[in-house]
């Protein structure tokens, strides 16, 4: 049976999980989610997340959501396919993976999140955006920033000198955080700059890009 | 060589690794960090962290930080060891450990992260708590909790009928969140109090408890 995510190809948790499916180069199927008029909030689709929230991914007779436990359960599974995602051949860069996974959760995703949001997502819903939230994140962001510009002059990529989850987990807010007038965070800082062409140049992203228009007329 | 961490025993995180290193009976040392120095904050403890926060996990010639990273290696490293937190025979289980290990981290963590922070944190440091603050994250960990009593009405623990490491990320912040005037947000969902109950009186995790004496006299 093939697997069946359900999620909108322009969310940024969607294409998380569909950079992930691409560089796998796995079979699927995408299950359109009406969020417009509240699909996810409605008891079937609570019933696969609780949450209410997108994706959610189907494997025969498991449901699995949150799309970071998604992409590490396909890189686990599919490990032999595609790119190796987590390295799971060598313990200590298995081990790097997982620092720098928790790097994007917990110091990157939550200050570009903020950013993200308050410039796309709240005009889209008739509300302004609050300057101060975004210059606080901004803020946050720059240094994390700072530590990826040290780290990146010695590795090419953020785990070691290959591509990994770690790294595939920044692509979606990136790619829209690039479209704000403060792409200059990114492009400023030359280590940071290289890596960004060079993991948002990738086929597998490329595709899924493809489908991110959120925000445009 | 032994396994070396750096922390303190009262951290929330530090402790979230104390507890994975008991679960799995592992011997190591404990080097402290003197925070109110701001030892953390200097080029030796920066070359561990470029974040500056405790923990660091030394092993061998392998640095790590960001504390659930730590627990995800040492629970794969020594997988055959103790308590099988991450459920790695069984794929589909697995999975379902991944997932609650993200709900924790995206969903229960900044709600309940803001509360002790509020609660614990500033007070010590002469600051004032914003009610408001903590009003709009009790509404925020309700909600979570709400999904959890759901869950919890139906598997032991959040991954299934085992313990595992998603359960023992909550430990740390909701120990110390038990002490404010709020617990009544877990003693009042029955499941949630008989997993909190439960989890909370592992061995494992008793022996941690000791050295949690953050806002104590």
């Amino acid at each position: 049976m093939a697997l069946k995510l359900h999620g909108i190809p322009m969310s940024t948790c969607t294409t998380r999980v569909l950079t992930c499916l691409h560089e796998k180069g796995l079979d699927f199927e995408l299950v359109p989610v009406n969020l417009f008029a509240g699909e996810h909030k409605q008891p079937p689709f609570l019933a696969k997340n609780p949450f209410g929230q997108i994706p959610v991914l189907e494997d025969g007779d498991l449901t699995l959501f949150e799309s970071r436990a998604i992409t590490a359960y396909l890189a686990e599974k599919y490990k032999e396919t595609g790119c190796d995602l987590l390295r799971h051949n060598d313990l200590k860069e298995a081990a790097l993976v997982k620092v720098w996974l928790e790097v994007e959760s917990q110091h990157y995703h939550p200050a570009i999140y903020q950013i993200v949001y308050q410039f796309f997502v709240l005009p889209l819903q008739g509300k302004t955006a609050d300057q101060a939230i975004i210059d606080v994140n901004l803020e946050k962001l720059g240094k994390v920033l700072d530590v990826y510009e040290a780290r990146l002059g010695t590795t090419k990529c953020l785990a070691g000198d290959f591509y990994s989850l770690a790294d595939l987990h920044h692509l979606s807010y990136t790619y829209y955080f690039m479209k704000t007038p403060w792409a200059s965070l990114i492009n400023s800082r030359p280590n940071v700059k290289t890596w960004w062409e060079d993991i948002s140049s990738r086929p597998a992203f490329k595709k899924v890009a493809e489908g991110m228009t959120f925000g445009e007329k």
